[in-house]
């Protein structure tokens, strides 16, 4: 089932929000781009390039409700986006989101809409982003290869789920289902849990040592490693705070792998401590990146 | 000062043997480059491809002791090799080892000799890598800007330190002195920590999720972050073993930072959160990699 969109608006036209625009631009140069964003350069700039078509500093000045609304604002901010587009959801054939916690998405909804007066909200994640953010950091190619989770649930239209899918899969990504807690168990496990590693290790080596002396000797290994430790602290507050429960599983899994890696060392027993490696080893390579 | 140097054997032609053999190559052309490896292969093939002048499969083999030694072997294969070329300490101008720990190294060598037999030592260590080993992932440019300390005894001799310093600046390096101490303190925390992280994650997602399953939800940041996870386990078995005590310090400083990330976490104090996020960001942003 093919739909014709004939007008997106982007709410938040940050690192995700200006990358789906710019996609979208080039996927499909009949759309007409609606942008919402709190500021006013960021939106001057996206209209003089070309990025957008139109673009507003808040929901209120928009004459006309889009057919499609993406929410791209950091999670914390959701609630008070729905609150201010409430209205929307009687009128769009789909609104979804791009937050990287879905079940925290569900419930500030709720708290806005009943159910069965959301049914073509689609909580969706594109699984796809850089330790950069803002409008700058954005680039029209982040989408393609990536993987969209989209988290239905029994109360979502089947055809807002369907426009949304055939939107991600215009700027190239590969979209799949699954459910709320599936969605945040796995998230928790593959992406917060090694940026709170990753911002705790930064933190572990600049607090022993004399500040910035230590990264002199740090190699490309480290490089790659704490790369994420770059990412914005607002928004990553934000995330590990709306999935605080299944983070707190993760790190607890964690810690009983460094606890065994330890005990290993501590009792200097080479052979276990080689046999972790290898197991790790064996995994990561088969993960192509 | 710079000294004319004719010969120079590397023991070990893996990713750091291998490299540092290319690189010579280049920068000086004339220098008569010999390499021991147990594996013909890797010698026939570094032969046939002009790499290395003369190869050899066993120390006994050589009719002439060159005038500096490189010993690339994993640290902890050092103290066989040390009895093997036992001898040649009394005749280089200079031998120099590539181990990523530096006491572990001293310690080997002293089982074989007294300081005052082994004043042309050089204990080293070039701040580079890759998570692929051997001959094959060898780079010409892997030294090129990169940092390598050298960690000299009071009995090193300071004609054999310059030999070794003016090696590494020939292939594009900068090099630093410590003490075997404080190298082994820095690196547990910014490369032996990060790799028991790295080991630690992976094999925490493989073995709560589905196996392979789950790195089909993983984004950049994971790539980025668990590559190091593909380092060779046998090599970073010893790496840990040789510098224990630092790398289970190290650990326990980072259980520290996950422990306070974990309390903000579970009274969901985002203000807390946020500030150690933001900590680490601009200690990060200040590294550039």
């Amino acid at each position: 089932m093919s739909v014709k969109i004939d007008s997106l608006c982007v709410i938040g036209l940050g690192l995700i929000g200006g990358s789906l625009a710019a996609a979208l631009r080039g996927a499909n140069p009949s759309l007409k781009l609606i942008a919402i964003d709190h500021d006013a350069d960021t939106l001057q700039s996206a209209k003089s390039s070309g990025l957008i078509d139109e673009g507003y500093r808040s929901v209120d000045e928009l004459s006309d409700i889009p057919q499609v609304a993406v929410v791209a604002v950091p999670v914390a901010a959701m609630c008070s986006v729905f609150a201010e587009i409430k209205p929307w959801f009687q009128r769009c054939l789909a609104i979804t989101d791009v937050g990287s916690t879905k079940q925290s998405v569900l419930d500030d909804l709720a708290t806005v809409l009943s159910p069965e007066q959301s049914g073509c909200f689609v909580p969706g994640h594109p699984i796809a982003g850089r330790e950069q953010s803002g409008l700058t950091a954005a680039l029209s190619d982040l989408f393609q290869g990536r993987r969209v989770i989209l988290t239905p649930t029994e109360k979502t239209r089947t055809k807002s789920t369907a426009i949304v899918t055939q939107l991600w899969q215009q700027v190239g990504a590969e979209v799949e289902e699954l459910s709320p807690d599936e969605h945040d168990e796995i998230l928790a496990a593959t992406s917060h849990l090694p940026h709170a590693l990753a911002f705790s290790l930064v933190r572990c080596l600049t607090q022993k040592h004399d500040g910035q002396e230590i990264f002199r000797y740090a190699a490309g290994g480290f490089a790659d490693f704490s790369r994420i430790a770059s990412s914005d602290p607002a928004l990553w507050r934000g995330i590990c705070l709306a999935n605080k429960d299944a983070l707190l599983r993760a790190i607890n899994l964690f810690e009983e792998q460094l606890s065994e890696l330890k005990s290993n060392l501590d009792t200097a027993d080479g052979d276990a401590l080689e046999t972790m490696f290898r197991m790790a080893k064996t995994a990561r390579d088969q993960y192509k990146k």
